[in-house]
């Protein structure tokens, strides 16, 4: 057969079995399994992992197995349930010990998206709003609760995506950087939210993906997912950014984020403050979209945002092959933080928070969402 | 034995065998060939390639073998070389005839690096310069003249070298990008000249790397080879040299050029136009180092320069490994154009343009090299 025939068929199997297949998801009753796509492997394979316990999970999450801030945030939720949902406890209170545990265990995986955190303590609260009941009804409130922030984050993608449906007119050039897309969230995505809504509209715009080194989650999964969306995608190298915004292909960037201070500061996957400075130099509004999970109020500025640093061998090892001898030394800091002033809008499942201020960042929080 | 100390052996064994390696030399008499290092089996493997006729030449050139502005300039006047150094020919008119005809030939293996042009044109004036001699005389002739060019970007080197290395204060913190180092020239390289230089005096100061995709020359090259010589390199993404300037370990940013228009624009890899809006928006001084070869005074300002377009697998097969599949269109330019009004000056073997203005490239061009 033809290397182009099978290249397409093979595209095709994979589209076909990824319409089925969610980013995350919670398999049966208490006594089943979280469902969740192995993004190590893609584009290559679309290979389901199925996690049982909670040690599994916290591994997932850390390999990136599992990766994207509100994916994270599920992803931990779930993980709790897994740590409790089963085995001889003398009690509640018992029980309760156990939920803190895989609590503080599951805390450890990965330090920057904050949604992992905000997950865990909505776990908590639910394990704590229940003490009254039995140790069954407890577990039963877990699933049920990690399961609702899953479909919650569903929804809150939709809402992100109506609200930036708007910015994406017809003909219109978009960059974007790393994944912020299904794969990263339960469904939509949060900086692609917008595109697909605008797809769905039947508007037609491209977009141009920043292959986002080291892990290149913009080749392997920003450019599948929207090719198999059936949205004009480009991929480019991330230095290739300030060309394409040079030669006016892009009128418009958005990011996702991994965790927002107060003042609108919002930490995202390395290589975002170097889009965000050379927007604001070829006068392209930036914008970063993500729920209202993502927001660390506790945070007053983006300089206390805890920034992850990796592996020197995800920089030396390139996409597998060595590419730097071992001994030289790497800087892998995993994210960045762009500073408000950078940003245009912050688009919320609760509205567009633009200009981007601290007042404006609390009275769209303050607010319910629609 | 341990994988460091393994590591560490392997390491040396290439640097010593490094150290007596040039980039690329002609070796013997006219029957002799070219002895290259072949590029693209950097660091893993220091292999030499050995030319010995013009099409193995060409294709060094196109499939990157050989590469950095000069480096292809040194290859081309070999490869002239090479296709008229033997054979039978009627007399000296079809000798004029072969080398017109390689000349023509070698430049087509890309368009961009005038340096190909500048020393496929010196051949051509030095056959014609000599035809009044006899068949072996030209060839002679042509060969002391590669050879001559060899040498004289060597000492170019060395010029810039002493040029910049004023620029690098005592503990300095320098960015570059791709490689424009002894591999990319005859010997001690553009860019990276400066930090030979100052590193020879004595002083201390660390360069960050970025990898530069597509190809990687970064990884591969540049930090092989500074690491080699005993200077401190931390190699980096593309995408972290904006936080690595944020976080204000950049003083300079010093990058080669391949081709660099009367004003002052400059032509290099992919990704320094990016380096130069960071660096202005961080306030860090940006300087291009090339030799006199690499300037193109026929054209008025940098849109002139061609810019090759190269195969989208460089971006989706990452660096070996497939990383999006084949059906994602890629933009891929190898070169973007950096404009003189980025550029804070301009290293030269003639002394540093500084600020860059048409009147003083122009100036600088004119004098005779120290």
């Amino acid at each position: 057969m033809q290397r182009w025939r099978r290249s397409l068929l093979y595209v095709k199997a994979i589209m076909m079995e990824a319409k089925q297949a969610k980013s995350i998801e919670w398999v049966g009753d208490l006594g089943g399994h979280v469902a969740l796509i192995e993004q190590t492997l893609l584009p290559e394979k679309l290979e389901i992992l199925r996690v049982t316990d909670v040690e599994t999970m916290w591994k997932a999450i850390r390999r990136l197995a599992v990766r994207g801030a509100p994916a994270i945030g599920i992803a931990a939720a779930m993980g709790v349930v897994l740590a409790v949902r089963s085995g001889d406890v003398a009690g509640t209170r018992e029980l309760l010990e156990q939920v803190h545990k895989a609590a503080e265990y599951l805390r450890t995986a990965r330090p920057t998206a904050v949604n992992l955190f905000w997950a865990v303590d909505r776990m908590l609260r639910c394990a704590e709003a229940h003490s009254g009941s039995g140790v069954d009804e407890i577990r039963q409130a877990l699933l049920l609760e990690a399961v609702a922030i899953r479909d919650e984050d569903a929804a809150m993608c939709r809402r992100i995506g109506e609200c930036g449906a708007p910015l994406i007119g017809e003909g219109c050039g978009i960059l974007t950087h790393c994944n912020a897309g299904a794969l990263a969230t339960a469904e939509l995505g949060t900086a692609l939210a917008p595109m697909y809504v605008a797809h769905e509209a039947g508007r037609a715009f491209r977009v141009y993906a920043d292959e986002t080194r080291p892990l290149l989650q913009g080749a392997r999964l920003t450019a599948w997912e929207l090719q198999q969306a059936g949205i004009d995608v480009t991929l480019i190298c991330d230095s290739m950014a300030a060309v394409v915004m040079r030669e006016r292909r892009i009128d418009l960037v958005i990011t996702g984020a991994d965790r927002i201070a107060a003042n609108g500061d919002a930490a995202n996957k390395i290589g975002t403050y170097g889009v965000a400075v050379l927007a604001e130099a070829h006068g392209i509004p930036f914008y970063v979209a993500a729920p209202s999970s993502t927001f660390d109020l506790e945070l007053d500025a983006g300089g206390a945002i805890p920034i992850e640093e990796r592996d020197p061998d995800e920089i030396r090892c390139g996409a597998g092959r060595r590419t730097a001898i071992s001994s030289v030394p790497c800087y892998n800091p995993a994210f960045d933080v762009t500073p408000a002033r950078l940003i245009r809008g912050i688009i919320t499942d609760r509205g567009i928070i633009e200009p981007v201020t601290r007042e404006a960042v609390l009275a769209t929080l303050a607010s319910r969402g629609s």
